[in-house]
């Protein structure tokens, strides 16, 4: 028995393909001094692992061509020689794509809270980057306020529906989504409770924006980038907030596509400010303590779209790229792997 | 005697030409209850107004087919019926492009200081609107830091010379200017004493910042947009800060150029932020001390560039987008008119 990895065979050019990454097995990695060996469960799909397999200045190192895919995941400790980590601990962190990883005191994990009724891939989904991102970027890059006009690209996404739901829970004036075709949009407005959704694939989204939003925009949390951030720039208020989160629409781009309207930023005294969640890292316990009781009380919404095996990471990876999924996207490594 | 005007014939396309404007010439006002008749001596010609010429978002309302051309200018009191006011003031505020002017309670003008040897173009240079966009839109918006690494665009300019004087003033790590053509940029070294000045004519923009700027932009102060912009993007540091300012090289555009590395502020961190000075008048004062020190000591080199006559005013504005002004650019309508 092997460690099965998927490994970046070559840098892509747009989307990724067969001639990406490469399955390969290795031995089982070994527990050394103050490590512990993790059974891997889920990976976290997220779209910025796209931009890590670029050879482009980021926030992180590219990955190394060889090397395994760097990926958040979820596992249990089955051998510690550490005092962090107990056998049988479940435990989030930067796995990687792959069966079997060493958390250690330079790459660590959280250990997950049982006992609360949360499965793992709730865990991972509102307690991990992606609902700490939605979490932060609202609330402290955004500084978002009661009353506020709130708009989200992404909207059907992972961190795009959290984003919304916080928002109505804290007392927005008004949540308006944006996401790809009438099938996310109706999720959207009926699943995630946002007032209104409007498919960015219509014409017109300038316009549209702005019957939505008469009196402008107060707050937007941007996911996607290029031509859904003119749209919404074009429509700001006095004093908005622009949170740059994602550009999704640009990772796969060979070629960026400008963003015109950034003068609107002097016209409306805005500004745009962007983040990484790991800025957050040391305030992450608060986030899961309000993020845990909207969970349990229905206030947040979630839902997760699983894709099976390890072989398919990539093309869960492609899948937040054509809009394919619904909701946050694991890959299930070993469905035994489980939090309760 | 009348009052010429210059006003708005109709909405240009690009750069303005006779076409734009009319002179015409009306009474002169009276002055009515709390108001003050005002003999204009010199117009402020700045890149904004060619903004209010478009029916387009501002942060005012564009100029009406027919008005008087919006503008700064300063003036002498002639006749007051104002406490406000006395008859022999020299004072400062939005006269417009004629040569009689009305002091209201809504149309609020500056009394300037006299005695302290500044003549009334240095006064509406380096106190005006310009200086004052330089001192907050550095200090405040851009929150500047000892040690920065700042960047100007529009070095040469009436504002960016300001702006790279107070930040070498305040300790700036390095000040590096970005100006159009070898005389320009000789000036901003030599005349103003920026650390080095970049030819935004010149290729490799983008390479040429990050030569000069090995660990980063910390702070990007932005009079032009587009693809200056851009390249400033690609070359931020961790925590930048972008204050945007302006975007001249924009404003005659007929279809705006697109800013295509927004997504550097999610990697650095980075922020932009817009603004527009009279959202500071309520601390003018504070600057007027501090920029009236600097320049009578020496540590502000300014500069004015006159035009003759109020017919001239149109070719004045275009001299802001043809690079054909050096410093503040300033229309003479009564040379009578001083300040000392």
């Amino acid at each position: 028995m092997g460690n099965r990895q998927v490994t970046l065979a070559q840098r892509p050019t747009g989307m990724i393909d067969e001639s990406t990454t490469s399955l390969v097995e290795t031995p089982i990695p070994q527990c050394g001094p103050h490590e512990a060996l993790i059974k891997v469960g889920l990976l976290s799909i997220d779209p910025t692992i796209r931009t890590w397999m670029n050879d482009a200045p980021g926030y992180l190192q590219p990955i190394g061509i060889g090397d395994v895919i760097r990926s958040g995941g979820g596992g249990v400790v089955v051998e510690s020689k550490s005092e962090r980590y107990q056998v049988g601990d479940v435990v989030n962190g930067v796995t990687g794509w792959q069966e079997w990883a060493i958390a250690s005191e330079t790459n660590r994990f959280t250990v997950l809270p049982k006992g609360l009724g949360l499965d793992l891939a709730t865990v991972m989904n509102v307690f991990g980057a992606t609902g700490l991102t939605a979490y932060f970027g609202l609330l402290d890059v955004g500084a978002f306020k009661v009353g506020d006009v709130v708009v989200v690209s992404g909207a059907a996404g992972a961190t795009g529906s959290v984003v919304g739901q916080i928002a109505k829970a804290r007392g927005a004036g008004k949540v308006v989504g944006i996401a790809g075709g009438p099938e996310k949009c109706s999720e959207v407005v009926e699943r995630y409770g946002f007032d209104e959704c409007l498919d960015y694939r219509e014409a017109r989204l300038t316009q549209r924006i702005r019957e939505a939003c008469p009196q402008g925009i107060d707050l937007y949390f941007d996911n996607v980038g290029g031509a859904v951030l003119d749209a919404a720039l074009a429509n700001i208020a006095m004093y908005s907030r622009i949170v740059m989160c994602g550009a999704i629409s640009q990772y796969n781009a060979t070629e960026r596509e400008g963003v015109a309207n950034t003068s609107m930023l002097i016209m409306r005294r805005g500004q745009m400010k962007g983040f990484i969640v790991f800025d957050f890292a040391h305030r992450y316990a608060e986030a899961h303590v309000e993020l845990a009781a909207m969970v349990l009380d229905g206030r947040i919404i979630h839902q997760e779209h699983f894709v099976s095996g390890l072989e398919h990471a990539p093309d869960a990876l492609n899948l937040l790229f054509t809009g394919g999924n619904h909701g946050k996207t694991l890959v299930v490594v070993d469905e035994s792997v489980q939090l309760n």
